[in-house]
């Protein structure tokens, strides 16, 4: 790793953070370039424009998210198993000390669905590509036997989305200090009702 | 209703439109003094501060809330025909031409959520009022003996809200023609299983 992709790391770290606490569309070149104690012109260097940042910022929240949730699941036994790592793993993402405001995707949902554009579309295809995923796993869980045959996976995977969403909400917002119990008894119930 | 009144209405309809769009932080009052044919200096003689304007638009969107769905939900029979008419309003609303980024009070949860001060003060305590709305209509259907004895209504009231945060997020973000329909389907799902 070269010293340029370690700066360049660092600053989206610090931006990452940032992002999930003011929302993307304030991020500020200067600022960012205040906390990461460079001059203004050195992240322009970086990153040429502020959507370009915002990009930047969002693919490698999307490319932590695959290192940290998704390909250790793949490790865990195929079937129930790893469906329950993805939906942990998620949980952990929301609360991930490195996102001080919570999941990017979810903060930027609501920032963007308005603005269509570059950034839209990326969040957009990662967003597909994760429920994709997640409707795969339990895909695999069905073929283990491990879910019932006629389980609508695309639902399953919303549902567990839907879970998460409400979680972030009472959570973050209203600080409800029993919204991961219940987000968790509703994912064993919605495990519940899949099984075979 | 004096004049005053009205322009101040008028201000606040364009207001609530746009802050669904770009968010309430986005909301200028030079962008809204153009929008409404005002001048810069009359827009702050009605609401004197940017923070102020930004307070005055969720209070509006609150105050239509309660007179578009809780009021006339007020009116359909206690127990399950009101409960389906608040979920039926909060559709209304989520689609509402007036609204034409969505929800505010959903877009404005994950602005909010880590800016303290007045504005999430006031959001919080909306969403409260509302959820708790949402569980005393529930509460009644268990006197009616329409919904089951031990029915846990906040959480009731919660499984409706993870129901429209996903919709909203699946219509909005990633233009799922059967958002509406998966939503109205785990909402009789919500129903069937609550009732006595």
């Amino acid at each position: 790793m070269t010293k340029g992709t370690d700066t360049r790391d660092a600053i989206l770290d610090i931006a990452l953070a940032k992002a999930s606490q003011v929302g993307l569309g304030a991020l500020s070149i200067g600022e960012l370039a205040k906390e990461a104690g460079m001059s203004k012109s050195g992240l322009f260097a970086h990153f040429e424009s502020k959507e370009n940042l915002q990009l930047e910022v969002m693919k490698a929240a999307a490319q932590r998210f695959v290192e940290r949730i998704v390909t250790p699941a793949l490790r865990v036994p195929r079937g129930e198993p790893r469906v329950r790592a993805l939906f942990e793993g998620w949980f952990r993402w929301a609360k991930d000390s490195k996102l001080p405001g919570g999941c990017l995707f979810i903060a930027a949902a609501t920032e963007l669905d308005d603005q269509p554009g570059p950034l839209r579309d990326y969040l957009v295809g990662s967003q597909r590509d994760w429920l994709a995923a997640f409707a795969q796993a339990a895909k695999i869980a069905v073929d283990e036997k491990h879910f019932r045959n006629d389980l609508d996976t695309e639902k399953f995977a919303r549902r567990v989305y839907s879970i998460i969403l409400a979680y972030h909400h009472f959570s973050r917002l209203l600080h409800m200090t029993d919204a991961e119990a219940q987000a968790r008894s509703e994912f064993d119930a919605l495990l519940a009702e899949s099984r075979a």
